[in-house]
């Protein structure tokens, strides 16, 4: 096996080992109780899966600042410098629960039927439990970080940070929704789309456990620009891999995107370039495009260099990212960190 | 004038000088920024009015606390008795944005077409729109109780309490959208509903100010209960008169609960004492319901005494909040607070 193979075996473990961790807490915070149904429904995505990733920077964070051997501490009481523990599950939990709020109510609005492999909230329900359903995690989140037994100046601070990320990722979700209707989109204003309504989460999973251990504020700002850029670059990745790799390991047709008309950046990049975006696939939905249509679209954006383009900005991102992990001790669970960030930018689909 | 005039005339401007000040501080704490269309959309309701009553009774259970001279302290730097101090607007504005957050979202769900007399946020923009501008103010409301400036402990205390809260209130909604298919609902489970849809928030609204001011566990426990109580009691008159209130004075059908099924107390003590309530009007939209049907319904929940049941329950409820005051300093703003109870369980409509 060579060096890189075996290092994506050690991260892809690493992510899965905490993953179950985190999983355990969600099922212990949150159990389904009165009334049910609503409780069923605010579970239903947790329940259906996820590789938990945010949750996973938080806990390797929280290790790597320590200096502690890898899993080696009790997450929920774990120790910052000074002898503080802080129950770090529940902050995970609080990241975990957003992220699965930002999707059921994503998914009402994009009325999109299928998330994770199964019906989505508003499918399997109805809307209006969906809305509700999602409005529950949404408070739910605050309560778990109001409830970590971190200092109480942390806890404000990271409570602070969580509620201004929210809210920039209802104003990126607004941009996405207004750029559906544009064709004048440029790459920065895109940028600041994927930033707010993606990256920002990423950059708050990364500082969070440092605020609450106490870290200082350059630690804190700097972990949160890591998590922003690789954030942003785990975004851009994601709008290279509708484009270049095949259906069936897609899971969705390729190119759906373009077919849906969604802007990317390779798309914003490629309309400042000259290119008729709008002309570059007839198809109006995926099940009707064919594979040659979406193949010569494919040939103009690189001839473009729009594909190229987004696959240096994600590693530039994402190598900027990982060059800000200096701030914390030279050990195995910054390695670890280091390896997420090539994952989420090197994953195959 | 006589003296209850004379006093009802005092309540109603103090709650009137508040709500200035309210709606002041809103203005600056959530102007209208970029991406403007969901910013427009998040003060949609909050410029279409309302009296701001958990606001008023927020500012008047700190100026009790205090034994301060009504509105003679600056509300943005409150003392407590250590000589902290707190930025008391951004605790009200909290509460009063998580309240209309949940308006939003609750129009959308019982598709409600109109509030505050214009269009609700679906109908003036549209329903992914309405979801993420009540969003917005969700976390908004988090940052702005995470900024008021009192010492952490108690900020992070507060902010639990709102959290909690606001699962209740999604508990409750989610409650209510239940009882609509159903018709076995007992006044308990129906207490229940009104209590965690509306009650809870009325109780934090009374209890968040003291817990920020740092008064004692017992004090802040009694304001809670005086608050919900009252917020139980407020929902319950609401009933009362949607049944004996004239049309023109409601400004919308007399009975129109009883016209869409909705569950009130009345109904579900009615049922309880043999009324067949499904019977009562054969309607079966406000528009085709007629003055004479709403008289005679009206007449046999009368005669089941369910209207008297209410109407002994809202001011038994109001009475026993009124009496948890005598936990504050005996003065203008304690004899405030009670007027607003009676208020909210006597107004005509």
């Amino acid at each position: 096996m060579s060096d890189s193979r075996s290092r994506e075996r050690r991260v892809l473990d690493a992510v899965e080992r905490r993953r179950e961790v985190v999983n355990d807490a969600l099922a212990e915070e949150l159990p389904v109780r009165h009334p049910d149904r609503l409780w069923e429904a605010a579970r239903h995505l947790l329940d259906a899966g996820g590789k938990r990733l945010r949750p996973t920077l938080m806990l390797l964070v929280a290790e790597a600042l320590s200096d502690a051997e890898p899993m080696s501490e009790d997450y929920r009481s774990f120790p910052d410098s000074n002898g503080d523990t802080v129950d770090l599950l529940r902050a995970a939990g609080s990241v975990e629960v957003i992220h699965t709020f930002t999707l059921i109510h994503d998914d009402i609005m994009d009325e999109d039927p299928l998330r994770r492999g199964v019906a989505a909230v508003h499918e399997e329900y109805d809307d209006a439990t969906a809305i509700i359903a999602g409005d529950t995690l949404f408070s739910s989140a605050f309560e778990l970080l109001t409830e970590t037994g971190a200092p109480a100046a942390r806890g404000l601070d990271a409570i602070n940070l969580l509620a201004e990320t929210c809210t920039r990722i209802c104003e990126g979700q607004s941009l996405d929704i207004d750029f559906e209707t544009r064709n004048d989109v440029v790459p920065d204003e895109y940028v600041e789309m994927i930033d707010h309504k993606t990256a920002v989460l990423y950059g708050a999973s990364a500082a969070i456990p440092a605020i609450l251990l106490g870290a200082d504020e350059d630690t804190v700002d700097e972990l949160y620009a890591f998590g922003r850029e690789v954030g942003q670059a785990f975004q851009i990745h994601d709008d290279v891999l509708d484009l270049t790799v095949p259906s069936e390991k897609l899971g969705k047709q390729r190119g759906s995107d373009l077919v849906e008309g969604k802007q990317t950046i390779i798309t914003v990049h490629a309309r400042d370039r000259g290119v008729d975006v709008e002309g570059l696939v007839d198809a109006e939905t995926p099940e009707e495009v064919t594979g040659a249509e979406i193949e010569a679209a494919v040939e103009e954006l690189e001839a473009a260099g729009s594909i190229e383009y987004a696959r240096e900005m994600a590693h530039d991102l994402a190598d900027s990212g990982k060059g800000r992990l200096s701030v914390l001790p030279e050990n195995e669970s910054r390695e670890l960190l280091a390896g997420v960030a090539d994952y989420l930018v090197e994953r195959g689909y």
